[in-house]
């Protein structure tokens, strides 16, 4: 699907502003990481936070192979296949309600339904089981933090501290000193249980929004008792929800994914 | 040509770093200020600094309709009539080495030449007179302050203290203090007679390159003896070239642009 003359056939999508260029090419395009790079710089390709790579899978409906905007690769993003599974519907490949996709953390069951404006689904998927790690020193004054798995890791900050940090030199900071890199979330307690997230996404930087960080906030939260089981999380683009199912079950991530626009490059542009 | 069962069809341009959408639409579309912020928006839209609409024109082979990232209208920009004649021979409507475009600051010229790299042209273009307006006080220490006008008003502040400025703040608090706002550089000149260039578009904020403001800088620096008429500018995203033609004369700016990609929008993404 993908070719066509040797060109790239693409779509973008966003949810809650975090945007993905999505190419569905079950022949198995093959993709560098500076041609990711490229496709995903804001200024001299088209310009995301991440690429993904929709391919046939033996065991699922999909499956998702995820670049992080540097090229590098991600395991999972809660709106990275939420965007796929978006394209892949769009396409006629896969069909509403249920789509099952395979990604590198395992298969992750995606449903759709009509969203409340045009072009847009509200799409819940399955984040699997966050693992709740340690306990760990946080560097900002007023917060507490814990490490968390969501098929990648995160350190999570929660308190009344992480208002005034600035995510961008504490996220910088802290990625580098952790070998292989975090994502890390700086998230403050709403007086009705809600959050409100900031995230630095390793090999990205700041975002709109983090899918997974979303769910490492809820679990945290709920783990030293500031949250329940239905967690409603405020990213910088707009709120999704997060459903977990009790103590060692696993994730939901709910909210609005859009088809932003159908896109072509010449692969002359990927040098 | 924009049209298609109502769908928009754009190409997506750079020039140095500084990107543009364009669209040509010889039946004249009709887009509203918060279209193009939705098509400009990077996370939620398509993403650029600035949208050029390509219309017919009765005295010039192609006129040029000019929006911010803000929906704003701006008068000129050398790099977006760069990107425009790229379109529009891309489209096969207008024909090289030489177009002429019809914009709010007059009639230029743009020539083209095959560029460097695969995808890329070197397009020289016709910026017209600069006028070199009064002497200010800089706020910034360690530089002078001169107005400059590209067919869109520059303050241009040039000198040793350029480079350590923070340019977002500096050119924020101009823009807001100057009614109908202004575009800022920052200009470090080199021991050769270049000049490094960081600049704080109106109506869209820091940006890679700026054409008007490139040819602003080198008309400021020859008046104050600092260059020739030869200018080479680096901009943050690459090197752009001015020639003054002489004192009281016109400026031509050469540098290459390229075509990102092909892009379609279905307009429930405008609303």
């Amino acid at each position: 699907m993908a070719a066509g003359e040797g060109r790239l056939t693409l779509t973008k999508h966003e949810g809650s502003g975090n945007d993905f260029l999505v190419t569905l090419d079950p022949a198995g395009a093959d993709l560098t990481p500076a041609a990711v790079r490229v496709l995903c710089d804001r200024h001299r390709g088209v310009g995301a936070d991440g690429f993904v790579l929709g391919r046939t899978s033996k065991r699922a409906d999909l499956a998702m192979v995820l670049f992080n905007a540097d090229g590098s690769r991600a395991e999972m993003s809660g709106n990275g296949v939420r965007c796929l599974v978006q394209a892949a519907v769009s396409a006629g490949l896969v069909h509403p309600p249920r789509v099952a996709v395979e990604t590198d953390a395992g298969i992750r069951v995606v449903e759709l339904r009509p969203g409340e404006q045009g072009g847009e689904l509200w799409a819940t998927v399955d984040m699997g089981v966050p693992k709740l790690g340690e306990e760990v020193p946080s560097p900002v004054p007023g917060t507490r933090g814990r490490l968390v798995d969501v098929g990648n890791p995160h350190l999570v900050l929660i308190g009344p501290g992480a208002a005034g940090a600035d995510v961008a030199s504490v996220g910088a900071r802290i990625e580098r000193e952790r070998p292989g890199g975090i994502n890390v979330e700086l998230v403050s307690p709403l007086a009705d249980g809600a959050l409100v997230l900031r995230v630095w996404e390793r090999g990205v930087g700041e975002t709109r929004a983090c899918g997974t960080g979303t769910v490492a906030a809820a679990a945290a939260a709920r783990a030293w008792g500031i949250a329940g089981d239905r967690v409603r999380v405020q990213n910088p683009g707009g709120w999704l929800e997060v459903v977990l199912d009790g103590p060692g079950g696993a994730a939901t991530l709910a909210g609005p994914v859009r088809k932003v626009a159908d896109v072509v490059v010449d692969p002359a542009n990927l040098r």
